[in-house]
């Protein structure tokens, strides 16, 4: 390590890695993966497609392929017992920091339980089948944590329900309004994956020095949990209860743009056009229609209209968050809920790009600049 | 981010951000922590005196510094009920997959239940509060899961012992031999930070999002326990309990350099001269001497003649983990706890970098370069 290689902060715009899991093009408004679009995706495949399909690096080939992948998860749903017997004093101990704190540490004993050996170890299939084990059980981790939280028992999964009638089944114990369970599978598959960000790197440097599956994710969920690294639909809804009404809609919004605030929901770093996920999402909000879909609409052309005149230049339009926000409140999800739901989808593309990190023995070791007085000082001896 | 930057693979060289925390000097076979060489430091200093160093810059003014940071860490030793309560059963869930996995679940569950808020939302004393907390329980929760997994109580800390001592207190329940605890705390000096590393490096990826402390030191255990990373000092004993005797030592080593084969404990990526860690610690081995000693001396004196022959021009010395698994042996420290061991000194220099990037409002966040067939396919229709 002799020579050093300066780049822009943040390490903005340099090539880590290459994948063929996906990427995002923002100037076309797409992004995709392994070749299909994501939008595409949800509108015509399951959840358990997808996972297939991030997992095994192909959709499932037909009808038996299908069923045979869904076979080989549902039972992965159930929790050890120790895993479930510790479940109580976790939710406990970690309803201070909320629910990403809870899945975090329940997901790394879950790991530890299960005996999961570093990548490093193991042979792709066993990569594999830890990083499924741990994707199957995080619907089961999440939803017992909140129900414990609110003093319910837990739901125990039900193997023969899709991934997302399950989810909501175990989180309110009553089987969904088909409808809502399409709905959210949607969202699910179009958050599995979006290009690099933070928490996919983080999963991607841990899975380089060789640790295991829940090692890796663990990690990812910590970075997931930084209020920079976006991802928080709970948050535009906020903004919509804050204006409460449509003919405060104008002040309210004018107010905070004029004031250099930021407006939830809006903007994108990678977009130039509209976001493709705000799309199909408010496509499925209009399916529902109501009054909350209504307001968010109008809303939405507000912000766009205001933005046009004191902004004008900038393509500033509705992002993920916004209806992300109002389909999840539509389908009876807790906002509490949000940002792990996004979790749920996002660790089966955190754990693609794990398995794809550990086909590579590089590990991910950048340098720092010493930027100090010289040394060295002596050291005092204490008086 | 439209212009991409290519990089040597792994980010080998890429400075990804400036540090005032110290660095390491390969060919001066030196590194320092602020300025003041590590080895230095351990010879002269505490453990808790380089722990305020790295938190707060300074080594502790006078007597009545020292004595008022000692007396500010050592109650955060003891843990909250909660968390107290959950470790028995977390115990026995993270059993299969050992310490560092059982490590990273108490700390996270430690972090949540103190209710650690994200470092994005935090002031400077509030982000270190949070920091010396976790630092704090670190050797409590290890020495407790350690009990635990072997059917004993764990022993409560006391604060009237130095941290070193503590820890081995807490580990055994018998106050230690003086010159053991000493021993053990030089090692965890000389172990708090060298320079940039996966682990340190994953703690600041998070960090740099504003998650809260729980998550940064979670993922940088994760890193840690990969088998790529480095720093598993019971690798080394075990190659010298494999070699068994004196008369097997010159046969056993020439035959695996000759096959191509790594001793364990030689060999250093950034050190062309001897590790200044291994020169310190083989002295503070002779100082307590016995068989072992004088065996590890004689097994290094047959390695480094046998690597000068067969590969001659290399500088191959002992490495910090060749030593130090020697010293831990000497001082009674069970094998499963080395690397554990060496996670409670990196805990601080990890949260030295956690505060030091808290301070950056850039997200580290690189970019990928999708390397797969050309999209869109069009997405067919489930049969």
């Amino acid at each position: 390590m002799n020579t050093t290689v300066d780049v822009p902060r943040g390490l903005a715009g340099v090539v880590v890695t290459e994948t063929a899991l996906g990427d995002v093009r923002g100037r076309e408004g797409f992004y995709h993966y392994r070749q299909y679009s994501a939008v595409e995706l949800a509108e015509r495949r399951s959840f358990e497609d997808v996972w297939h399909l991030m997992f095994r690096g192909e959709l499932p080939a037909d009808a038996a392929g299908r069923a045979a992948f869904a076979a080989e998860v549902a039972p992965l749903r159930r929790l050890p017992a120790e895993v479930a017997g510790a479940l109580p004093a976790l939710a406990r101990a970690t309803a201070p920091s909320g629910p990403l704190a809870g899945l975090r540490t329940a997901l790394s004993l879950l790991g530890a339980s299960a005996g999961f050996r570093p990548l490093y170890d193991l042979d792709p299939e066993r990569r594999a089948a830890d990083a499924l084990a741990a994707c199957a059980a995080v619907p089961t981790l999440l939803t017992a944590l909140y129900r414990l939280g609110r003093g319910l028992e837990p739901v125990a999964p039900r193997d023969d329900l899709p991934y997302a009638a399950n989810y909501l089944y175990m989180l309110t114990g009553q089987e969904p309004d088909p409808a809502a369970a399409r709905a959210v599978e949607q969202y699910l598959v179009s958050t599995v994956d979006h290009g690099f960000n933070a928490s996919t790197f983080t999963a991607r440097v841990i899975a380089s020095t060789g640790a295991d599956v829940a090692a890796c994710l663990t990690g990812a969920i910590g970075a997931l949990s930084g209020p920079l690294h976006g991802g928080a639909p709970s948050r535009a809804l906020d903004t919509l209860d804050a204006i409460g009404t449509a003919d405060r809609i104008e002040p309210w919004i004018r107010e905070r743009v004029l004031a250099g605030e930021r407006i939830m929901g809006f903007g994108h770093p990678v977009y130039r056009t509209e976001d493709p996920r705000s799309r199909m999402l408010r496509g499925i909000a209009l399916r529902f229609g109501g009054p909350l879909v209504d307001f968010a609409v109008q809303v939405e052309q507000h912000v766009e209209r205001i933005l046009a005149e004191l902004k004008p230049g900038r393509e500033l339009h509705t992002n993920v968050e916004f209806y992300a926000g109002v389909v999840m409140e539509l389908c009876g999800l807790p906002r509490a809920m949000f940002t792990p739901t996004f979790c749920a989808a996002r660790v089966v593309g955190w754990s693609a790009n794990v398995l794809e990190q550990a086909a590579d023995s590089k590990i991910i070791r950048p340098a720092a600049r010493y930027a100090g007085p010289t040394p060295p000082r002596p050291v005092p001896v204490p008086a």
